[in-house]
């Protein structure tokens, strides 16, 4: 069987009919929908010379064995965010089973590596609001502590949630058996992204995952009467807070690929009669380069404490969460280049923004590296989340090259 | 009986101690507390040959009959906000009765021209969102189809609160008749903000109330990932309303009294992971002149254009409310001068940006004029609101004398 990359557009768009409705996807982890998605992929892959089982953290494996143990990992997701789109993870699973197929046929079900596929457990985190869950507890990074106890919209437990789906927290950190003999890793991804899209380029080589500041900042001033305070009486916490809002753009601009953004901002008391007093703002900070991260960091503190003070105000800054940048694989990275320029005549590198899967297999000390496909409008988890069928069929034939090239690779014992 | 200003500051401690609890005063209008403030007014009144009566919209009248029927007003309110301060409102109806009792005194019971001291209902529309509800009935400008169909937090409509407590919306109109024979109206009240304590000033003459254009701002943008959407790429609305956050500064700054608030900021989708794709924001602009207040207006409106367009957003504005500025009576802020000079070395002209009841009776063609005494902080609608005990008594001597000097005023025929 050749690699046939229209039957992976034709399986997406499936899997679209099954598991999606008029406001998007709805393959949301833990739920009756995403196990449908799961049960429609076991049938998928039920003529293949493979082995499929689930490991302790509910990720899902489909291993091709080969001559030796030493295997190459294709992974992706499932799992969707609610009213979510078509692609993002269901690409790289959907593109990995035609890659098995095209091996298992090749090499008459004996290849001389073995290639395991993976779809990761709840990588959105959608309903629990802990994304990449299922690769966290591969890679031995996972906080079962904190996460057992989170609870959903309706107050359902995640402990409970993954009972009900065969999955005992108390055993995730079984899940990093599916280390051993792992010599590579390699995901193909929508990119989320409006870059290839005005470059006009179908592919790119990922990078790394950038690394994230997220801070809660908040500005307090005074309330006072909108009416009877004069302006220069005034201590205005969202003067402030614009202030900032503006300068982050500055701080950002100074490096090519970083961004920050002020994705929330609260007002009390927020009614239109009074200056406000109090403003909350959510900070986000993001770059490949953790000298870079660290300087953006500084660099809006030290302008919210010098707005602060313009504006009679102060401030306070409270970490919401941190990760350091994550560098792909050198060696993956040429080979990532080299598979793309066997299809297109250009080739591009660029970090993600977006954390994946492939982040915490990196983590993991295994070889890793990412192919990003263009998408259009830049917009994803929405229902019109899309990518032309021409660079759908593109990528999974870029993405099967990757995966020779890695083969070949782990062949030669290059790591 | 000789005025006695120390007797009115111990009765608004009186007033507090049977109105209010940790949290501040509690009377607020339609309720049992504000009821029960007002049984107690009944009593403090009964002594006094005077007429008491409560209008078509509520408003409580105290009638000091005159040889002639010309009347001064002295109006205030004994309704407070929730957890509101113990002066707003209360000084103008405690000095009032004190002045009542001078003048009842002085002339037998039967002064030259008639007093009234009115308690207005519902200055602070707290309960129900309808600010100057008594007053407004009184001048002929209230819009009782839309406030009859109000509601509280708790679901009780507006129409069958004030029928609880003997007021018939249907016949509000009736109030009108009030403004008969009234030749002046007189209102003390605290200012609210910090203009007099910068000054070191304890009373100043009103020269009217700020108009105020009020209106809801949104700039929509687009809704995007903050971690795979480049700086240059995105369409923030927050950025265009921080913008304008920061221009009304400028807007007002022009202008010597002007005040321009953003009061509220909304963001949506509001996360920390989202480029702010709508951001909802209400703007208060306030002057005492129609000129300069449709200057700001218009100026801002331009701005936020700009500001839009500039971060490739759409602006929409929606008046949320607005009212014209109310100028008070020319021969009445002289009177007001002089009566404030004979307490104090210095006086002061100032506008009042909140709202009084005093723009109602002045919007019925009556000549009405204000005086204000020092707020400590500026801080009011609050539990901390205060005044130096020494200015509340110098506020009360310069307020019988406003009211002497208003009555001779009458007299005259000035008007």
């Amino acid at each position: 069987m050749t690699l046939d990359p229209k039957r992976t557009v034709a399986e997406l768009k499936e899997l679209r009919a099954l598991t999606g409705d008029d406001a998007g996807a709805q393959r949301v982890a833990w739920t009756d929908t995403w196990l449908k998605a799961r049960d429609w992929f076991a049938k998928k892959v039920a003529g293949l010379p493979v082995k499929h089982h689930y490991d302790a953290a509910g990720n899902n494996w489909v291993t091709l064995r080969g001559a030796s143990e030493k295997s190459l990992l294709i992974g992706g997701h499932l799992d969707s965010v609610p009213n979510g789109g078509w692609l993002d993870g269901s690409l790289n699973v959907l593109a990995g089973l035609e890659i098995l197929r095209r091996i298992a046929s090749e090499y008459g079900g004996r290849p001389p590596f073995t290639v395991k596929l993976v779809d990761w457990a709840d990588e959105e985190g959608a309903r629990f609001g802990r994304s990449l869950l299922g690769s966290s507890a591969f890679a031995g990074s996972s906080s079962i502590a904190v996460d057992r106890v989170r609870t959903d919209r309706d107050g359902v437990k995640m402990e409970d949630a993954l009972r009900r789906c065969g999955v005992e927290m108390d055993k995730f950190s079984d899940a990093t058996r599916g280390q051993k003999n792992a010599a590579a890793y390699i995901e193909l991804h929508i990119e989320q992204g409006p870059v290839l899209e005005k470059m006009g380029l179908p592919l790119a080589t990922v990078l790394g995952t950038k690394g994230v500041e997220r801070h809660a900042i908040t500005f307090h001033g005074q309330e006072a009467h909108s009416g009877s305070t004069p302006m220069n009486a005034r201590r205005d916490a969202l003067a402030a807070a614009a202030k900032l809002a503006l300068e982050i753009r500055t701080i950002a601009g100074k490096h090519a690929d970083a961004v920050c953004t002020m994705g929330s901002v609260k007002t009390y008391p927020g009614i239109v009669t009074a200056v406000v007093g109090r403003c909350e703002t959510a900070l986000d900070q993001r770059d490949l380069d953790p000298a870079v991260l660290a300087t953006m960091y500084r660099e809006a503190r030290e302008a919210s404490e010098r707005f602060a003070h313009e504006e009679r105000c102060t401030v306070e800054w409270s970490r919401i969460w941190s990760i350091e940048p994550i560098a792909f694989d050198p060696w993956l990275l040429d080979l990532c280049d080299a598979a793309i320029r066997d299809v297109s005549a250009k080739t591009h590198r660029m970090p993600s923004g977006p954390l994946h899967d492939a982040a915490e297999v990196s983590r993991a000390g295994i070889p890793t590296v990412m192919m990003f496909v263009q998408s259009l409008g830049g917009i994803s988890h929405n229902k019109v989340e899309d990518t032309k069928e021409e660079h759908l069929e593109l990528a999974v034939t870029a993405f099967d090259r990757l995966a020779s090239k890695t083969i070949e690779f782990v062949g030669q014992g290059a790591k």
